[in-house]
């Protein structure tokens, strides 16, 4: 029995192990430079997907020409606040959302007709950090950029509006439809 | 030292006793009926999204007439499959594909134009497993029922089109705009 224990230690350290790499390359949390500035999500596209939407007209930061043909809004969220909003309809603290926007496209391969999605256009990170910000929230309008940038600032449209028409807690469960019927059910939709 | 070994198996066996939960409630392979029927994955809301489309026109079986709004269409893929397409630019025996289609609508809170997501109208199963079907993939069209179904026959005009169209190994990779470049690079597109 004494000879079997430093094995049996040894293949679940092991397991535990061969576990943390995927843990530690999906990082869940906002991360911050020494001067708070957010660091861009490198992995949001192995996030919850939320909903998309083409040529929505609420505002976005990222808008075309009235010659361009319209952008397509994908959202994501962080797998942790998904699951804690499955829970309780709520959003926890250091949630992140990303609304990734792309270019449409309608001709190409086997497609003769409707909106497919293409390129990159940019992305805005929307977070819940109630340590480091006022109003819990923060915006941070990333566009193409790789490199770490500051909260926009407060008087930015984005935290008026998601204030006001956000359904729950400062975000657009309106706009999510498998979301919606979970908030509904918790009680927890301001509108 | 002797007193200390059963402590910390006890405590490497909790820890991965407390992380079994998660991966099981999430079946990353196909599952089957004992008469090979496809269990309906319920959990493909939490796979890695692909991309979305609204009103494509390249013959999905759910279409809508002439006086409604367009579709819009969400692809999901298993994360495991996720993975290794990224290492490798191929989908492995047992990926799963769900294309997962919604009724589109346009005014809504302070939405005032374009189209945002809205209701379940069905979903369809894509699935790579060499050992069951001949031609190694094989489609389901669930559409909104939860039950266990067969696989469409091969006659079914979605085996063909994916053959013919499909950039890589029977999946339309030339739509899914993250991982295009990946299979460029590493060269098994097929077109």
């Amino acid at each position: 029995m004494r000879s079997r224990l430093p094995l049996g230690l040894l293949l679940a350290l092991s397991l535990l192990w061969l576990n943390l790499p995927a843990q530690q390359a999906q990082p869940d949390e906002p991360r911050y430079t020494s001067d708070g500035q957010l660091t861009r999500p490198d992995n949001y596209r192995e996030w919850i997907f939320l909903s998309s939407g083409l040529g929505m007209t609420y505002g976005p930061l990222i808008t075309t020409g009235n010659s361009e043909p319209p952008h397509f809004e994908n959202v994501f969220v962080t797998p942790r606040a998904y699951r804690a909003f499955l829970d309780s309809g709520t959003w926890p603290d250091k949630t992140m959302f990303v609304l990734e926007v792309r270019s449409s496209a309608s001709k190409g391969s086997i497609n003769k007709g409707g909106s497919y999605q293409d390129e990159l256009a940019g992305i805005e990170v929307e977070v819940k950090d109630s340590s480091r910000f006022p109003g819990k929230w923060a915006f941070f309008g990333f566009g193409k950029s790789m490199q770490p940038i500051s909260a926009l600032p407060a008087t930015a449209t984005c935290y008026s509006c998601h204030s006001m028409n956000g359904a729950v807690d400062n975000t657009f469960v309106q706009f999510y439809p498998t979301l919606l019927p979970i908030a509904k059910a918790k009680g927890t939709l301001k509108h």
